[in-house]
């Protein structure tokens, strides 16, 4: 099958947070998509998930014009499942990768919202992941920078004349208090659209080839460090980058 | 598992158009959600998938509160299988059923857009099926009541002070159109935000107890009478009731 950066062929693996998910564009349609949520280590099914949703559509790697992944801010662990994947599934065609922004990625669930989206992680440590783009031309365009910092601080850095609109897996567990500091101007994702789906990221790795890299080169996104650099820099008595 | 209607387990199965899904709602997160669009029979598809999402997240029919399907309209056969699908499974376990309506499952992709959400599914002989659901406080509110019309009936009854957001199977031949009639307030779905989506489903499903019925009593929603009917009543000199 010829490359085509016009209409590509898009694998996209999301194994960054709770969900792990993959899914297929092709043509210009979501061919396949699969999103599992059970507790489950991702290491043990995303590569399962894979091999189904090739074998669905009747493709083989050699189909595949980018391979995209997830690559963060959220889970160490499960970031580097993600790109890993994507990177070998890479490496062994010849293609090329794309690592998507978790938090981006999330945005895409209200494409066209006429406010800014604000997705927000589970970052541990009393802390979100959060960020916020604004929605109203449809896709995603950066109105705040990421942190990881306290829910509060995020929502005091929020503007104040726009409708805010909450996503990811920090929703169930901050939803009672996003809607007490902001009232009415916050919609609260409902479970269809919290959480974060591997067809948005195919969409984003397809309209950005200019981010494309060889599979050698694609890396993470991380915020912090790794809890084990962090220890490990307490330990030899060096002060946190943090 | 006890019954539990505050937060429900439902199961989701959507084969109304050339999607065919299943996803399962628990605990009030989607916990497996699947999307094929692989021109693929659906009839042969689905009680795969069904299976395979049960079995990966470790539960069986019995521990299904409520089996929903997505009963039109659209195909009358992939309908059908959708209906019949879920019946079976629930009947086989004396657990009620649920219709969800095909253009409002699609409009809960536009959730919380401050405009109305515009389905628009190809219904083949020069009509789409068509509605309108006012989005802005969240949850769909029925704007214009469903019709199978040309598309520029459609669009001219809809009205001029809103912004649109179309979706469904009819928005990759008719976006053209849609973009030249309406201009910059029509927003058109991307990919991922296009087709039905089983948990959309399931989330209907959850807030609307009041609509599950007994398995039996479970039937599809159509607009027209199936093309074998209107022959019929043509061959009898019958005259239609469209």
């Amino acid at each position: 099958m010829a490359f085509d950066r016009e209409n590509p062929t898009v694998l996209a693996i999301d194994t960054s947070g709770p969900v792990a998910g993959c899914a297929i564009l092709k043509d210009g349609r979501i061919v396949h998509q699969i999103a599992m949520n059970h507790g489950l280590t991702h290491s043990e099914t995303i590569m399962a998930a894979v091999d189904g949703a090739l074998s669905a559509v009747g493709l083989s790697c050699r189909d595949v014009d980018v391979f995209a992944a997830v690559a963060g801010p959220g889970s160490f662990t499960g970031v580097r499942i993600g790109v890993c994947a994507a990177k070998g599934l890479a490496h062994g065609v010849g293609k090329p990768c794309c690592a998507v922004h978790a938090l981006e990625t999330l945005a895409m669930n209200f494409y066209g919202f006429d406010g800014l989206c604000c997705p927000i992680l589970d970052a541990r440590r009393g802390q979100v992941y959060c960020a916020a783009f604004d929605m109203a031309d449809g896709m995603p365009v950066r109105a705040l920078e990421d942190a990881a910092e306290p829910l509060s601080d995020f929502l005091n850095r929020l503007p104040k004349d726009r409708r805010l609109a909450f996503v990811g897996d920090g929703v169930p567990v901050h939803a009672q208090a996003v809607r007490e500091a902001l009232g009415e101007r916050a919609l609260i994702a409902p479970p269809h659209l919290r959480d974060l789906r591997a067809d948005a990221a195919a969409i984003l790795a397809a309209q950005r080839p200019e981010t494309w890299v060889e599979a050698r080169s694609l890396v993470p996104i991380y915020l912090r460090a790794p809890q084990a650099e962090r220890e490990r820099k307490v330990k030899l008595g060096m002060r946190s980058e943090e």
